[in-house]
């Protein structure tokens, strides 16, 4: 297996929903638009899920990769 | 997708309003006049969101990047 | 023992399935499909292991080496 | 915007008084008289600002640039 | 002492049974089996030693080198 | 400013009290007999200072440099 | 002061009994019988020093050097 796992993934993961975990239990759930070597990600139409099923629309974001623990890509 | 992404929304950003989430909770928004390649970010006429729609302007502020969780650029 | 000690090990749990635990006390169990030299982890049917024999089905993930404590691989 | 926007922003800074927060909350004030590329910085007359507008005077010191969060440079 | 103090040990203690100590005060005894120059471990016939006693079999487990505090290697 | 900044403070402090404030709130008062490029310190007849004025001779110390927030160098 | 100041102390320390605060206020006295310039330590006739004047023999141990905080080298 490469070194270029993540990218791969993320690569065919472009223009679809995935779902992402950063540090601190945040969760957001967006269409992936980007993403760089050290995992910043690029989402758009981006909803961070709160507890009991709220969410809140937060539309395009940055995240900085430092803070992604997990990504779920798209099912095939 | 290239290493040069968030810079790239970064300085589509410039001169425009930001919201800025950083580690801890703290929620900025500001007008993005620089950055950098380490994510440091110059925002003036900057504001910090408080819980229960209170905030507290802090004017012109160099964020450091290592602090950063998220960036939503403006709309487009 | 060589640097590629990692490496070996994950390399021959491809195809099986692994027992990940995360900084946090997160616990996942899934399907290793992929890796790379940061320990970034690509499963497949992975499950989430929570309290009381519960468990949280999230599919398809990939991991960000960082989070990783803890690499159980499967039974020779 | 260049690799040199912190520097800059601090370089315009220099002999006049700058707000610093810190990870952990600590709030600094005082007159940067120096920093280097690591966002090291050398204050004078500085105080701690405390709850309650409660302050400390802390005089001259050298804060390690990996603690800083934000730095507000004076206004134009 | 050289740089290679952290590997002599550990190449000393290859096949024997150490004892691991981990951040956020996980303790693990097994016979260690590799390690690589990140402090990675691999161990065999492990346990997590938990409070008052008790304990918990994990078997064959990769540590990832940035979670050990400490390790005890076996008696000369 | 130059890189040596946090060099030339150190520097000019060899041999004179200075007051160290560390990550999780630890103070420490002593003599500083040396440092490195990592903010290592050395300091002899250093003393913790605990709350309520109360404090704790430790003698001398090495201080691991990524451990330090601030330092108070000797008045001029 | 030199690059070496921390491996020159340690270095005058060897077969000396030293005193260790690690991150997370553990502490632990040993006599020193190797470092290298992570400042992984290797003590041996370890104890670690409890709460209430109690105390833990833990033998010969390998320290991780990002876990120190302080280490007290004996006296001259």
């Amino acid at each position: 297996m490469s070194v270029d796992m993540a990218v791969k993934i993320l690569d065919e993961s472009l223009g679809k929903i995935v779902l992402i975990k950063l540090k601190g239990s945040k969760v957001i759930r967006g269409n992936l638009h980007g993403f760089d070597q050290h995992m910043n990600l690029l989402l758009d139409n981006s909803v961070e899920l709160l507890d009991e099923g709220k969410s809140n629309e937060i539309g395009t974001i940055v995240v900085r990769g430092d803070n992604v623990v997990m990504i779920s890509p798209p099912p095939v």
